[in-house]
């Protein structure tokens, strides 16, 4: 199934679970819908923290409809579910957001990790949270992001436990791919970035991490969902956790 | 002398030229100063269109202090000229512009290929226009740029020829700097892009391109500067042609 297929069973809400394990290969996006007078400040933070806050697209204001990533995909429906934010409370979930439609509204397509887990099995990199069938772990650090208006807050990070022999490797791989968080930003001792216990993330499932192991730390997409909610917007709407959009853009192609 | 140190020369005017060789080693940026009103659509601009323009900091609205690439520098007095245009058309060149300045200008850094090319000479790649002491070809082409609001336009690019057997490694070594325009556009055949005569650049002066040599395109920063002066916005600051920012950022951390 291509990416656009996939999309249209999603559009016709014939697909309204998660999207991990479709289309592998293909990139998925993690989405920020914002009012256009919050929309500088969230570009202006992604533009100071690239590393946490990757964009893969902006949409025109008011535009439903992406034209690089995923051309004529329906920001509004080609998603699985939403999760929709008034003044920072939750305030509902839907499969199609058609109904919630402003013509002020910017949509940010943001890179997620799915794709460098990906190239690190491909090379033989163990990805211990997918092993072990539950979420990646994820931890609020001290390190802190560049403020941007409104926006501010520490970064969030994802944790990889490996051995070792596996670290060059993994820095390489991920490296290579900047726009789906690049690089770890710490490798070896949880406490130099702030997390007190590894094994009791902020956000997501504990993993095991095995003798002579080396928790790996990545920075993460949720860091600008957590700035975001932070501000208490007056609106946003957002994909609901590991339900994506699904792109025509190749793993692959995100390292040029 | 340290690029604080130069910024301080420049600062009290003692420094008034062109900052090309000074402080080598160290990031050179562009600058696109800009009311608030159009701010966001250059951002949008930059985000869409990476290779050509490539942010290095973006500051807040109404600061002339930058926090990221030369901290505490002040973007109205620390770089040696300046342009101001209203309505597209320039009304000055000024050494200082405190006396412009407003609450509602944002300032835009853009990296430089002044960096990739220390890198290329680095590595023995020949620069054709700094051997012949000139300013570099740059080209219209028919490469269309992602527009963005009131922003848009083809791509402008820098040719630089070389001798085959140096046109990989110009690719690798420019390629790991997407901060400062990253790998070639093109190689080879200037009428792919629609550039007519490559003895004729349309800016910047024209180069021996030797028998056996190939000219090698890159993404210009001419790119959004031609974009920004075909919207004709009612106010806009650059730095004059060859009077950049000296920043405090390594070229080769630029790889980073």
């Amino acid at each position: 199934m291509t990416p656009f297929e996939f999309r249209q069973l999603i559009r016709s809400q014939t697909h309204t679970g998660p999207t991990a394990g479709f289309c592998p290969g293909y990139a998925q996006a993690n989405l920020v819908v914002l009012p256009r007078d919050l929309a500088y400040d969230f570009l202006l933070f992604a533009q100071r923290n690239p590393k946490s806050c990757p964009l893969l697209e902006v949409t025109d204001t008011g535009s439903r409809f992406l034209k690089d990533i995923a051309k004529g995909a329906d920001i509004a429906t080609d998603l699985p579910k939403y999760r929709v934010y008034e003044h920072g409370v939750m305030t509902g979930e839907y499969t199609d957001v058609s109904h919630l439609w402003r013509d002020d509204l910017v949509s940010f397509l943001i890179g997620c990790s799915f794709s460098f887990e990906g190239e690190l099995l491909e090379t033989g990199v163990p990805v211990r949270h997918i092993e072990q069938n539950c979420n990646v772990p994820m931890y609020l650090t001290n390190i802190p992001c560049a403020p941007a208006g409104v926006f501010k807050g520490n970064m969030v990070v994802s944790m990889r436990p490996m051995p070792y022999d596996q670290i060059v490797k993994s820095v390489l791989v991920t490296g290579a791919m900047p726009k789906v968080h690049g690089a770890p930003v710490h490798i070896g001792n949880p406490s130099v970035i702030g997390i007190k216990d590894v094994n009791k993330p902020d956000f997501g499932d504990a993993v095991t991490i095995k003798d002579g192991e080396v928790p790996v730390f990545w920075p993460c997409g949720v860091t600008p969902q957590a700035a975001l909610m932070a501000s208490k917007p007056a609106f946003a709407i957002t994909h609901a956790p590991g339900h994506m959009l699904v792109t025509d853009v190749k793993n692959i192609d995100l390292k040029y």
